[in-house]
């Protein structure tokens, strides 16, 4: 039968959620614990391949387990098992044709700046840091360009293994609340470093380095690609629904 | 000149605030950092004596240093110099016979608590973990009698090494803002352990273990000891007034 996950971690002491050959993944520890729990080899599959030092605050995966264990018994049994930087929130039993990853009708991601001087020791770890004042209207004026059915070559990687990089935006939201500056975004979708490079582009922007318009030619054919991309812990997996 | 440094840190990594011989404290690594400052052995006196594990919003810390160096200067150069779990936030030269830790009127300690079942990836650094939902009520009923000049040796170490255990707590006020339980305590001073018993003590209060009263009996001549010391990373040091 197919378990749905719902997951928490915090990224900083991990090589992304994929398994990687030489550095720990989210997904490996994971596996293991399930293993440990069902008795057999486990492989999960997460529904966003979050990069290295990227958190979630609700990643999903699934995997096929042998034998049903209740729900809340799968949540305390793997968080015992679990180390305390990667949480289960909620497991679910799935039909057997669930795809967390192709099943996901939009995802929600926040770029999270800490704007001040001084780097607060607190929100270091989630945080990108940006001591120069960041203009959070100018930031929103450029992000709203972004908002529809865009091709985003620009703000990925420049050989890309995807069909397409054509990608829909439903929200774009710049906010300041004190020293910190959060870029929320959701879309259908997100190509690799897809938020970080926007992010990067829009930190630039909000310090007056580049231009309000300069997301909106990036979305052209004859496209400028972003040069800045933000630094990963600053990004967070906030949602997937379905 | 007499230096007075406003200081924060993420205590997961130190042995407390004072000087260790078998394990590295944060006023140790402050000292190397200004020693490579002003090219001398510099020592610096700490207002309060954080326990090992211990955070701090805004610690205080004076020190003796050699010649001036603009207070920008100072807190630009020792970030840089700093890991970045340590961070000093203000600078300032004070009178040569300023004693950050006598001189201090009062000072204020979070205790906070994340009060669901599984605990939170991103709280898990600064906050203690009650699965059991807690009456914050109760708690606030049960911490009300503290208010006030007391003896508070049933919150303290069996041998206290300090001349009197009697403090004056101004305020003790117990939130909730969603899963997060705070308590916040305002006092002249305080001594070894004594908010995170005060905190221990609520805790179980607001879990229904510990009738309201037991708190104001800890304050009678013939003490009940509090026996529950809440976890060290739940506890921040907010903030010390002069």
């Amino acid at each position: 039968m197919r378990l749905l996950l719902t997951l928490q971690y915090l990224g900083t002491n991990y090589a992304g959620w994929q398994l990687q050959t030489n550095a720990v993944a989210v997904q490996q520890v994971v596996e293991e614990a399930l293993a440990k729990m069902f008795g057999v080899a486990i492989r999960i599959e997460g529904a966003s391949r979050t990069d290295s030092g990227v958190h979630a605050a609700a990643q999903r995966a699934h995997a096929d387990v042998p034998f049903q264990i209740a729900p809340r018994g799968v949540v305390r049994g793997l968080n015992d098992l679990l180390p305390s930087d990667i949480r289960v929130l909620a497991a679910e039993y799935v039909a057997d044709s669930f795809q967390c990853r192709h099943a996901a009708k939009r995802k929600t991601y926040v770029y999270r700046i800490w704007n001040d001087e001084v780097f607060d020791v607190f929100a270091d770890p989630t945080h990108a840091h940006m001591p120069q004042p960041l203009d959070v209207d100018a930031m929103q004026a450029a992000a709203d360009p972004l908002i529809g059915k865009h091709d985003f070559a620009a703000f990925t990687v420049a050989s890309p293994e995807v069909s397409s990089t054509i990608r829909t935006i439903e929200s774009v939201r710049v906010e300041r609340s004190g020293q910190v500056v959060s870029i929320f975004v959701t879309a259908d979708g997100f190509l690799r470093y897809m938020i970080r490079r926007i992010a990067g582009s829009l930190m630039e922007v909000g310090r007056g380095k580049l231009d309000r318009d300069a997301l909106r030619r990036s979305l052209e054919p004859e496209f400028e690609p972003a040069r800045w991309t933000a630094p990963a812990k600053g990004l967070t997996l906030l949602e997937i629904e379905y």
